[in-house]
């Protein structure tokens, strides 16, 4: 559990015990959540989405209470005589920048928005599977209704995007975004259409893989990408992701189908995410800067275990004749390159979680856009199947047959989640940053993969990054893990040296 | 959802919400308990100890906040003009004496039990390993002091162990426990003599039962029972219990071993705590109601499936043949007969949650007398192994050969769980009080077990006992359901003519 300085102020300790007992709440949140989506039988739902409420409403009313307020105000002479390094003092700094924000938003619209994402929810699925956007739209209109009434609590922005974004990624502006955005997609557009290849014969990634080697397989990875299983747990839902509730207490969620080997790469992803959790210094136990620092560090981590190692040949080299024993009728006469090939393929698709490495950041950016321009009006909801479609196909190049394949695939907007698309691809970039860094230091990387060992850099990871949890804003988190502000040029680097020497034999 | 009369004052509605959202708090609490027990990867045990502590001390606070008393006040001419059997006169009513006796606990000495509770729970679990009651006996100081500190909260009762029972079993006093446990002592003890057995050839009994085939028939009795699987779960535990996150979500624990079938009835046991909860009215959704009225009451219906239903003759006409059709090898030539006999067969052992249904009370009753010695001084704690062991042969005729299999044998004292154990007894007394009545509403039940057919006698439990979750006191509920207060002569009468019917054959 965490500590703090002996001679730390009496409001000191109150803070920091009112701020455990609020993270008690936000993580018994997750728990719960956890359990609705893995565990809970059918009938419970109304009822668990009363007390998901409770216990967000709870923790919310608890962190706006002016008493917060005052005993930050009185600990500001405490603070300076601290380490701007130190637990105490990033404690400080960083619940000031949450109150300030969180007494921003009214109660009433925080539980408004709450209930808005509940209702749209099961419409959106209904919606999705019937191709009919129709019937979501007022729903959607709702969501960005309330998303501008929630812009309108703030001030000072330059533009409305920034607020939203603020969210999932702190500090991050819509104009940095846009920039390495353009960048990116300058760069990926036409690097997509040199390398993409439609007409590959990978009929041996239909499988059948049998679930249970899929499920032993998945364990296996994230054991010797050094998960302790003391420490979490991996378990089937729908759409997978890991919750946490302590750094030694992680579960992470996957699916699996009899005809893809997806679930590898899922749990790769979500072992990242978790790992990142779990490593969090254990003096940060039980306060709010107990997590992964923003949706971006955080999907670099997960992209980095999944992609960077997960998709390199170092790893399957190592891997290979696992999985070629694990499924002998399917790949057994399957060379290990026509298989690496295989996960490698760009090839524009619909839907975004199948994207390949490369054609996924298109999906972003194109939501990216779309996002601004609905806050801004300057698109009408009415019109968006119009122009997710035409837009679609000018990145992709390919024509979107269906809502259901188009607009309608993603959750985010049924859950009001406007701003936090950006960061899947902001990780992407970010992945890649921390891996040269990563590579820099340890030079050895590629034969301690070969050789099945991936502590070292596991090891270097959590020192470097996972250990500092929220005590750093966002940007100075990167700074000091790879000496610099994001950056897109590694990350196009690192795609034209993949995919360039896959394309150019 | 529970609702109200449309005319309800708005302090009325006021008081609801605050009461929904305190008993969301407490239905996290108990999810989190059944993840901790039943999920939890070992790592998250520090960080889940300090969350449940949230979240009991959050409910605690908010529910002994002086606004509820002031809205309790505000109400008297409301609850006046209500029908006394309507929800919100039976939520105001219950309220107040929830109230009434939560705020006279401090907060200080509630969070003191709960961390003696936690502190003392691994000693006890070793000190019982390891048959070594003095390094307990500290713990148990503690327990028993805090117990003592806790009863001084109180005044106006007639003995100190009125207070500690009416956490479990409101309203009922120590005398009337004292009145029907001597009948049944008196009873008990040379029923037992007559009809005890030693010499019997139980060996079937040892199996080996194959794990998968316990379980599968541990659901088949549950969904026979009438619960429907889209509101329950079955999971392994090493202590099996009930727990509910709503009536819609009921999550059921077991255990399983080899070398014997105890788990169909531990299914049978659980799913009948489960029925209750799940049978509470939900109108009383999200209220403090909404729950079995008390722990005897509550026992009345995990015995009743159990014992009066599940170790029958009706009941193994209909399940004896898919029992043995499960376990070809252990029961295919065992007639039965014998195997009905096996099941209930009369034999003094050292350990309560192994006892059959007779002996059973007088575990319950000796554990009844020693916590009244202990809390007004009449045995010391250093000489309870003493007074525990010779009580013991004394009513069971069995002397205990160490402590493991004497004093320490139950997790209940560790917890300060003083005054729980008469309920297990009082449970038996009530089943058969509610037995003999929906056998005389249902004359044909013994044939419908035969015939596998439970859903009379399940919705008659739930139409008379379950849906009226906590609306009445445990003596107003008994009452209506069979028309008087508790009895021991039921219980007796049944036991006599069973186990004498098998003893004369």
């Amino acid at each position: 559990m965490s500590e703090h300085r002996n001679d730390a102020p009496k409001d000191f300790i109150e803070l920091k015990n009112r701020l455990a007992e609020i993270h008690d709440l936000r993580r018994a949140q997750e728990v719960l959540f956890w359990d609705q989506t893995v565990m809970m039988p059918p009938g419970g739902g109304p009822v668990r989405g009363a007390q998901l409420t409770t216990l967000d409403r709870v923790a919310h009313e608890r962190f706006i209470d002016p008493a917060i307020g005052r005993l930050l105000d009185g600990l500001g002479s405490y603070e300076e005589s601290l380490d701007y390094d130190s637990d105490d003092a990033s404690l400080i700094r960083t619940t000031r920048r949450d109150w300030e924000k969180a007494r921003r938003v009214p109660a009433d619209l925080a539980a408004e928005m709450v209930g808005a994402a509940a209702d749209a929810h099961d419409v959106w699925a209904k919606a999705r599977e019937e191709n009919d956007y129709p019937t979501f739209l007022p729903h959607l209109e709702r969501a960005l209704d309330l998303k501008r009434r929630y812009i309108d609590c703030f001030e000072g922005y330059a533009e409305p995007y920034d607020v939203l974004l603020d969210d999932y990624e702190p500090g991050m502006k819509t104009e940095e975004v846009r920039v390495v955005f353009e960048e990116l997609k300058a760069a990926l557009v036409p690097l997509i259409a040199e390398v993409a290849s439609t007409d590959a014969d990978d009929g041996f990634m239909k499988g059948p893989f049998a679930i249970d080697a899929q499920h032993a397989l998945s364990l296996r990875v994230i054991e010797e990408f050094g998960f302790d299983p003391q420490f979490f747990r991996l378990d089937l839902t729908v759409h997978p992701f890991a919750a946490s509730s302590g750094t030694q207490d992680i579960r992470l969620t996957t699916r699996y189908t009899e005809n893809d080997l997806t679930s590898i790469f899922t749990a790769m992803h979500e072992c990242g995410h978790g790992l990142y959790e779990h490593g969090v210094s254990q003096t940060l136990e039980r306060t709010p800067l107990c997590c992964g620092v923003s949706s971006a560090l955080h999907e670099s981590q997960s992209r980095l275990w999944e992609n960077i190692v997960g998709r390199s040949r170092p790893f399957w080299n190592h891997f290979y004749p696992q999985v070629q024993a694990a499924f002998p009728d399917t790949l057994g006469d399957i060379e290990q390159e026509a298989f690496y090939r295989a996960i490698n393929r760009v090839k524009p698709t619909y839907i975004r979680v199948d994207a390949d490495e490369a054609t996924y950041n298109l999906h972003v950016i194109l939501r990216f856009e779309l996002e601004q321009e609905l806050i801004d009006g300057t698109i009408a909801l009415k019109d968006l199947p119009e122009a997710w479609n035409s837009r679609f196909e000018q990145y992709l190049g390919v024509p979107i047959p269906s809502d259901t394949v188009g607009v309608l695939q993603d959750v985010h907007w049924s859950g009001g989640s406007f701003g936090y698309f950006p960061t899947y691809s902001l990780g992407n970039i970010v992945s890649v940053q921390i891996w040269e860094k990563a590579q820099t230091a340890l030079p050895d990387l590629a034969a301690q993969f070969e050789a099945g060992e991936f502590g070292d850099l596991h090891g270097w990871l959590r020192t470097n990054l996972y250990a500092l949890g929220r005590k750093f804003t966002p940007q100075e988190t990167l700074d000091r893990v790879v000496g610099g502000p994001i950056d897109a040029k590694p990350y196009v680097r690192y795609l034209r040296e993949k995919l360039g020497a896959l394309a150019a034999v």
